[in-house]
């Protein structure tokens, strides 16, 4: 049983209650507790030594990761990020400079985006490091962006560039938070979502929580220069676009908007974020299924993508 | 380096924000939002496999633990729980089945006090099941109780029956969410803490919150069955007072009210929750230390409880 079997098995008969709008299957629960127009985000997401960063990755790196993936969840959903809680299980041995140096990796991307540390706790996980985050924020109600808003004619965007991200990126990555609060403001997207599982595992979700497909133009998906460069010096590497289909942990923005926008999008997020590539990549169909359209026509993205693509039925 | 050290190494300089009203040093974190005359509670706790629980515990029962600890918390502050966010971390090899028993048991105890779960993560972590709970809710701005407020002639009491946890309280212990919230309506306590470290070190807690000191009367301190139990049939076990004031994981309320109100207290408290005992343990000092009374005279109850209580000086 994979994890996505997993959780829909967990989440299907939870309790609820008035306060939540909605939980499970978003990027963040959304809470109203009578804020005015305005819906609490809440978020926790883990890290964990041997998995998701190395015995040996400097810590502050580890700290800025832990944090810098929710805060990707809480611009998921255009939300402002307001305090955060640190859960930390330590091996009985640790060493408390790298524990100090994992909560200054927080501390520093905490100060960038006003985001308190609230506290937390120590518990022991004797065989490794593991660190829970859990972050609240808010969003304007009518600025909020699901995954399930996407519809048929709608072009897909995607910032940044994609594939490579275990090369450096994924403890690097700086939360796309500016730009999802313009977007919402600017150029409001029907969907939206951070790229953590890669691009087609992530638009997918978005075209289930949707009810629609997506057609990918192969030639404009934005390939970064370590997915390349690897492809290059080894051998057994996966080819570009596939390690930007599939590589997963980018920590980009993608997301949909009508495609009467899309022009205006890309003219003005040029001059908002010189320093940030945006791509149109594609289109949202009315047929479901997720397809790539390359210079041999059209060929399906299938469930378990990676397979299914290498190995493409023609159509 | 102890657990209480590393915390307070950790939380020296950490980054706060407008909305932080409290952050750690408390049961939960407090944060205003803006949400009128109700402060937001914030708490994370984690429960490891082999630490908290063992690999044959019921699944159910560690599920109601993970979440009676944050509940607890919450109920310490005089809060009232709003969503819970559950993440989970799994040895590769886990049982769904053992997984979604988890979940029934945290479910179960969420649906008692309306508490949504509002979704959550699972990961890997390879040795052993680690479940960190993330716990939202709210409490009006002056019923909020927390540990700094004890005065001068205050009088101590505890909730329930102390010591002996480990022979199965800990895993079915009821959160007094209830009993706390009618505290603060009926009698409104100086200072409130959830006993998880121990009546002393707990108490201790509040005393360097509040700067003050305490003396507790040793015939008065409420001792469960299970630790006179276990203190007759197990040669090595701690002697009953000692397991009442030092083994942890009681998860009763402790609290202050002016001494004024000590009678009232104890009688309305009778008529309200006839099933639960409460006690009247001893009284708040202007003289910091935390000093214990019995027949002997005044002993005081060291740094490290647990030592020099075995080894007391005579006062």
């Amino acid at each position: 049983m994979n994890e996505f079997d997993l959780i829909h098995r967990l989440t299907r008969n939870l309790p609820a209650n008035q306060a939540l709008v909605s939980g499970a299957g978003d990027d963040c629960a959304v809470l109203d507790l009578g804020l005015g127009d305005r819906y609490v985000l809440f978020k926790t997401d883990a890290v964990v030594e041997g998995i998701h960063f190395k015995t040996d990755t400097p810590p502050q790196k580890i700290g800025h990761k832990a944090l810098a993936r929710c805060l990707s969840d809480v611009a998921a959903m255009a939300g402002t990020p307001t305090a955060a809680l640190i859960t930390l299980g330590l091996p009985p041995n640790f060493d408390p400079t790298t524990v100090e140096s994992i909560y200054e990796g927080i501390s520093a991307l905490a100060r960038r985006y006003e985001t308190a540390i609230a506290g937390g706790e120590t518990t022991t996980n004797p065989e490794r490091i593991f660190i829970s985050v859990a972050l609240l924020g808010t969003v304007a109600k009518n600025k909020c962006v699901h995954r399930s808003g996407a519809r048929p004619g709608d072009a897909i965007f995607v910032s940044g560039e994609l594939g490579g991200s275990l090369s450096g990126k994924h403890l690097e990555f700086e939360p796309r938070l500016r730009e999802a609060q313009w977007l919402a403001d600017a150029f409001p997207p029907t969907s939206m979502i951070d790229l953590s599982d890669g691009l087609a595992g992530d638009l997918r979700h978005i075209l289930t929580a949707s009810g629609v497909g997506a057609e990918l133009l192969s030639d404009s998906i934005p390939i970064s220069r370590a997915a390349k460069l690897h492809a290059r010096v080894e051998s057994s590497a996966k080819p570009p676009l596939l390690a930007a289909l599939t590589d997963g942990e980018d920590f980009e923005l993608l997301f949909t908007i009508p495609s009467s926008n899309a022009v205006a999008v890309l003219d003005k997020w040029k001059k908002q974020f010189p320093g940030l590539r945006l791509t149109c990549i594609g289109r949202i169909t009315a047929a479901r299924g997720l397809k790539l359209r390359d210079k041999g026509g059209l060929r399906e993205i299938g469930l378990r993508g990676y397979e299914h693509f290498t190995k493409p039925e023609q159509s």
